[in-house]
């Protein structure tokens, strides 16, 4: 058993956004990403089997799909989505999210 | 892909900790429990294979362990034990959190 807490392991940085390992297991792959306003993580898939959630810890913006496609994203908000599914994440305010990979990759 | 609210999908109950069930699929589970102060999800554990991660999204609490124990809890952190491990919650504040199962039991 461990704990941590994401407001004290991982901030923002002006220059990209931070990218912060909670957990890596056999059995899931924990993430956390902070970005600044404008700051995004590409649309992007990998073909393999398996799932993925995003949990929007605090902040807003945009999910982002394939061909162009975006959903408003806030506090509170949860993604699901294949692994092999394009998704990505674009920050309108400061922005913490949590994805979780599962199996990992 | 999905998406959901967890503000909008569930709110409290006073009578007992209110349980939301946000994704299950053969990769993980994913639940939200919110929490009443003094509310609890009582120490348990289950003999199978994988690991869980519970993430406070809001409200200050503890999180249980076997013969006991108790660790402080509050936004933004995240607990990681195996499912085979005791493991609870008590609040002493409102309180979400989710909890993602890997695999999903």
């Amino acid at each position: 058993m461990k704990t941590l807490n994401l407001y004290q392991e991982s901030g923002f940085n002006d220059l990209a956004m931070k990218k912060f390992l909670v957990h890596d297991s056999p059995y899931f792959k924990i993430l956390n990403f902070n970005f600044q306003p404008g700051q995004e993580l590409p649309v992007h898939s990998h073909d393999v089997e398996g799932q993925l959630s995003i949990l929007v810890l605090e902040g807003e913006g945009e999910f982002l799909g394939a061909d162009g496609a975006s959903i408003p994203a806030k506090t509170g908000d949860v993604l699901v989505a294949e692994i092999a599914e394009s998704h990505g994440i674009r920050a309108t305010s400061q922005m913490r999210v949590v994805v979780t990979i599962a199996p990992p990759i």
